[in-house]
């Protein structure tokens, strides 16, 4: 499979070089649009409007679409004219298309909104109410739903000619005024006698979600249930939508993706900017600058420390290695607590318990490296009192980073920050001033011996 | 939603503290098993005992285990009967049991085949021939298909009699050898006349993967193609079984998960070992003792410009600053690069554009961090050419460190081992050792002037 792709790429990137473009069209028609899609996600911008001006028709468009990024859907529709972009957007399930519009430039959403028809653009302006990492920001609203008082017979016949509806899996059974009163299976809907009424074999218990439900929660439930899809409601209860699990498997990947990026201090958003350096570096640079005076400040305090520095030089070759396991360690508390509030693992019912262990295993993690360069510190150095130092100062650093690695990310969930882009360079800084401050202190204090 | 299961979590814990246990057994029978599962996560394991001893029937048991972690399945289990156990594992699907069995003491687990219907323990045997991370490890073996000569009307038929099989939506078809030839939708079946055959409606091209194909591939593809199941064949094409979208989903979040922890220094498994802080440490050290050796390394190094440092000790203050913006900057483009490849966003065809666009943001991002970190040198120092030397050497450092980010996990990932685990301690010295030898180098040549 993945050796037909890696094929497939290279063909593309072949003929877009050579600008054989009749053969491209002809090599596109001959693939399944999930595989056009997924060849997008390895093509460059260039390359991608290449690409897509090269589709046949509107509904292959549309499908590749709505599998990419968003915004990079918006702009590879910009460059073509605004009839086509409408024939395309009305092509695509409404939720794909409201997206695409909201990541447009607002005079061109305007335009297109005006010349798409009626009906259409009213369900998408009501869509764009949501935000967009909400239950109704990501729900489909082609919902196949029937009445309690209809019967089974009836239900199937309403299946068979349902077109529209996005991956019918259940049927959702509302009352007289729209309002979300059960479920069935298809299956269900098979298994008993056609003229029972639906309320009488369906499931009254629906697990459903507000339409301002964050998407991760929404995602969350979805894998915690084994459920297909989920209904969206709104205050009163009335059916709006549904999220199916295409879109969940979607959320948890982008969700993933993204806090992995805010843990080293950049955003996903940067996959969008392709090879544009800059673009890519000025999202970067806000964590780095911090980053930077943290490392400024712990050498402010080194400096205070001149005077012993001076006497001693031998100090200054264990710097690297006390900062940089502070910084290990507290990164890896760190993750462990990101991590453990993103997927439910960890929350403030528990915190207490994780900070002591990690405590715990800071505190056995620093005995055995300050253990270890101690011993190097002596072999080294061939004073005693120096691997001493170096040790006790490796424990302490390594303990403090442990501790700090589960705080900060902790203080910054409290205050309603992202623990997740905030806790890198508060840890890193403040395992560095207190690596540095027992370091030097414990070395200030036997300062006699060290001689 | 998420505030209803906090208030069940605290109202558990607090009658497992009392040891309520008739309270919290009756607690227990009123709650959906997923709310049961999802409760286990946020327990230690002597908690979880307690509450899996007080579950009812062996089916909610089995159901509540399916859902957790196989390793802790395997100790909750290890305590009750080896007829009890016998008796929920024949509950629970197969695929899970396997899963569960092999976490399980050999000794135990022979014990277990020994006692179950023959039936059931032939068919684990089986699925234990398969590799835990394949798609033969987590496909489901109780399958829905039917032969290609069947008549629609048959089909609709033998699909009210089904019971085992897990999750219907598609309907598979087979030849008269077992052979994958086809798939049907479930709705696909009540929108066309009752005799048709079904391989004259079904779907020829299906997506496929064999029993041996990797667990993250398996999940890739079902992503891609929005299908809720996968078919699994063996090497002549016969269906074993299928993968469905709720296990994909498991794949994903487990793949994510432990692709963070492991870019952390640590993996997945020390969830496990919950507060057992001895163990989890165990976990942690190899990594942590790789980066202190690259520690001590960059000490080394400083070691040998001991007579430039003697002279000038105001250079020891940029030390930090110098050796974690490397740091950091080498962790950007390194999370970039493995990220890129666990998604299949980068592959060795894309990885020269990747490398020189990483090198252009490090040298972007250089130049503006050597620039801040130069003008804070002059006016703490009050010497420009001190400014210049931690410039310059700010911009090398973190040119440098873009480029071992990309090369490092790609050099890794091309010899075989995990990428995300394996970069960061490379990285980490690499970079630490350039920028300590580009600060120092600079220095010693400029030394006439920074006196």
């Amino acid at each position: 499979m993945e050796q037909k792709h890696q094929i497939l790429l290279d063909t593309a990137r072949r003929l877009i070089r050579r600008g054989a473009y009749p053969h491209l069209s002809k090599l596109l028609g001959k693939i399944h649009p999930a595989d056009i899609a997924h060849l997008f996600r390895y093509l460059d911008l260039k390359e991608q409007r290449i690409l897509f001006n090269l589709l046949e028709d509107a509904e292959t468009s549309a499908y590749v679409l709505s599998e990419l990024d968003h915004a990079v859907g918006a702009l590879l529709l910009e460059q073509i004219d605004k009839e086509t972009i409408t024939e395309v957007l009305q092509e695509m399930p409404y939720d794909d298309a409201v997206d695409i519009i909201r990541n447009m430039p607002e005079e061109l959403a305007e335009e297109i909104l005006n010349i798409m028809q009626d009906e259409d653009s009213t369900e998408i302006e009501q869509l764009l109410q949501y935000d967009e990492d909400t239950a109704g920001g990501i729900m489909a609203t082609e919902i196949f739903s029937l009445r309690e008082d209809m019967r089974v017979r009836e239900a199937i016949e309403a299946l068979q000619q349902a077109q529209d509806a996005e991956m019918v899996f259940y049927v959702y059974v509302t009352d007289d005024y729209g309002h979300l009163v059960g479920v069935l299976s298809l299956r269900q809907l098979l298994t008993v006698a056609p003229d029972t009424h639906l309320k009488d074999i369906m499931t009254r218990d629906v697990i459903r979600v507000a339409t301002d439900t964050d998407q991760e929660e929404v995602a969350h439930l979805v894998a915690r249930y084994n459920i297909l899809a989920i209904p969206v409601v709104d205050e009163h209860n009335k059916l709006m939508g549904i999220v199916t699990v295409d879109d969940v498997i979607d959320v948890l990947r982008e969700e993933a993706t993204d806090d992995i990026f805010k843990m080293a201090g950049t955003r996903e958003e940067e996959l969008l900017y392709g090879f544009q350096a800059f673009k890519i570096a000025r999202l970067r640079l806000p964590w780095l600058i911090t980053n930077l005076f943290g490392g400024v400040i712990t050498g402010y305090l080194m400096w205070m420390f001149k005077a012993t520095l001076e006497q001693i030089i031998a100090l200054v070759t264990f710097v690297p290695v006390i900062t940089g396991m502070g910084g290990n360690v507290g990164g890896q508390s760190a993750t462990i607590v990101v991590r453990g509030f993103a997927t439910g693992r960890i929350d403030f019912g528990t915190l207490r318990q994780v900070f002591f262990k990690e405590l715990r295993v800071g505190v056995i993690m620093g005995a055995v490296c300050g253990l270890v360069v101690g011993v190097v510190a002596l072999i080294w150095h061939g004073n005693p009192y120096l691997g001493l130092v170096v040790g006790l100062a490796m424990v302490s650093a390594m303990s403090v980073a442990a501790s700090t690695g589960v705080l900060a990310p902790s203080f910054f969930k409290k205050i309603g920050v992202d623990p997740a882009i905030a806790s890198s360079p508060f840890v890193q800084t403040a395992n560095d001033i207190t690596g540095i401050l027992i370091y030097f202190g414990t070395a200030t204090i036997f300062l006699q011996y060290l001689r």
